[in-house]
């Protein structure tokens, strides 16, 4: 058995040990879902999980029920955009403690049932349990593909272009401004920041525009990170990546209130944004169909030969290698409480 | 919105701000699990999720990592065998303290994998968080009916014979032997007691041959109790019942250890047995044809047409109300910590 430290070893222990073994399961541990075939012709069934726990990855004072039960499905949701899958149902468990009262519940499901953080999934299960100590809330999503285009993680090839949706480390910024104690800025940036943090919106859209297309070949969403998340995307790819920080999208304004904005596009986490790799010779056709309805793309680097290697080009290309910085369950050094 | 106190109420409200609405949700909310029409001839998807919290629904000290993982899976695939389900997939959200040493997360892990436990359900994804103060486990299993015959709560009918599975309020007698202080007891009952309550078998092959025979009006599994479990069983299906004393499978041998197995049998949660109801004319039938195989069963009462009104009948035939004194995790009057 591995050493097991950090949450990237143990799961890559458990995609070992838990191979996928049934003819119906196409993809099991290691995506952001896995993909069942269910006999429905054209479809999958895809299932993602995810855990919020308080005081790691929410702060009952930093948001309100509403937000909470929001951001609980959404971060599910997103799973199930980035592999270009439509949400249709889930299921909640929710441990609360003695001191959650009844509008709190009422509210937290209110908040889970709004459709832009649902995107129509519809709640169909769950569990109730006490806590001894925070709230604890576990939702599984189950989404279904259309005519069986899934993206992975693992289809990138050497030479494609890297692309993301939106910007990258405004999340991050809104967690630093509620760390400051701001949990009402005035001004729009503060807002949006705060916003993004509190109820990130899942890219569905263009989840399922990219999936359909035919000229993506990997995907995933950001949630801990670029400098977590697309390590794991090369490494299911078995490509490296060098990424060019002057085309990072980065939420610029967030230097008002002292962050480093290309650190945070790099390292902070909960972005939701997609991540996705086009091969190059394609990209022109590619940014040309790309509708201009969905949230705008960006191109912030390319796959290459070098399998393990991030490596970001910074000013006067200068090369380095990427540290992962991101969310880590399992290696919390500064307390961070971004990612999940 | 009505008050919410009370597990039951909580779940009422939800079952009634979530009513399935998709046409290929076959049940939503309300059962021991969500059923979903996936579109493989002759076949349904059953969904369900439990979750355990420490404190709460097991103490460290009073287990292994390896039976907590066979317990965690065990509770979810109970529930799928309540409905007639086979176990195919499950997910897992584990969230751990900083006390929690590898060696732990791969016994855990290991005991998720037991087959008598897991019934064959495969390991296919999850999610791994941190936690500020206990170990928190929600799992979601996934499971397949048989030529979508599947046994909900709702289908028991006024005269119908009651019947449950093995014995009752073994697991309890179990759980008494722990807060006694007697985590290994030498006695064989001590020792099968305690089995039962850190291993209990989901009746995997009992609920799919019940489903599949066509004498079974309802079905449930029995987590919380028979005095909460069978309310909700007679609620679904808009009957009351009566209950004889005399003849519940009571697990006498507790009595060696101060129990009353009558009580135990009655309140006493977590015999993960399956409470079912088969039309009274079909019952020589139903008793002739159940496999010798499969764990006894035993007549324990009937349903009536006083709907909602549970009656437990005692000695000299004196009939009175069965206050439901089972698990509920909003009303833990003595912190007994029974019941999933």
């Amino acid at each position: 058995m591995p050493e097991l430290t950090g949450e990237n070893k143990i799961l890559r222990f458990l995609q070992n040990r838990y191979p996928a073994k049934s003819a119906r399961l196409k993809k099991g541990m290691g995506d952001d879902a896995a993909v069942i075939e269910t006999g429905r012709a054209g479809e999958y069934w895809l299932i993602t999980t995810d855990m919020l726990m308080e005081g790691v990855d929410f702060r009952r004072e930093w948001t309100t029920p509403r937000l909470l039960g929001r951001k609980s499905i959404a971060v599910n949701v997103s799973d199930l955009a980035a592999m270009g899958a439509r949400p249709r149902f889930f299921t909640v468990s929710l441990a609360l403690p003695p001191d959650i009262s009844q509008s709190w519940i009422r509210q937290f499901y209110e908040g889970l049932a709004e459709t832009d953080s649902s995107q129509g999934a519809q709640l169909i299960g769950g569990d109730l349990s006490s806590s001894k100590s925070g709230i604890a809330i576990s939702i599984t999503a189950l989404g279904e593909s259309l005519k069986r285009k899934v993206l992975y993680r693992s289809g990138g090839k050497a030479g494609d272009t890297i692309y993301v949706t939106g910007s990258l480390g405004r999340s991050s910024a809104g967690l630093r401004l509620l760390q400051a104690g701001d949990t009402d800025p005035r001004s729009r940036a503060g807002r949006e920041a705060l916003q993004s943090h509190q109820t990130p919106l899942p890219r569905c859209e263009a989840g399922l525009w990219l999936a359909q297309c035919g000229l993506v070949h990997c995907m995933m969403d950001l949630s801990d990170g670029l400098s977590m998340d697309l390590p794991r995307m090369c490494e299911a790819s078995g490509v490296g990546a060098d990424v060019r920080l002057a085309d990072l999208p980065v939420f610029a304004e967030s230097r008002k209130w002292g962050c480093d904005p290309v650190a945070l596009a790099l390292h902070g986490g909960e972005d939701y944004e997609l991540l996705f790799a086009v091969s190059k010779p394609k990209c022109r056709l590619f940014e040309k169909t790309y509708p201009a309805r969905l949230p705008g793309i960006t191109k912030i680097g390319e796959m290459t030969h070098a399998a393990g290697k991030i490596c970001v080009i910074g000013p006067g290309n200068r090369r380095r290698r990427l540290p992962e910085h991101g969310f880590d369950h399992f290696h919390q050094v500064d307390g961070l409480t971004s990612g999940s």
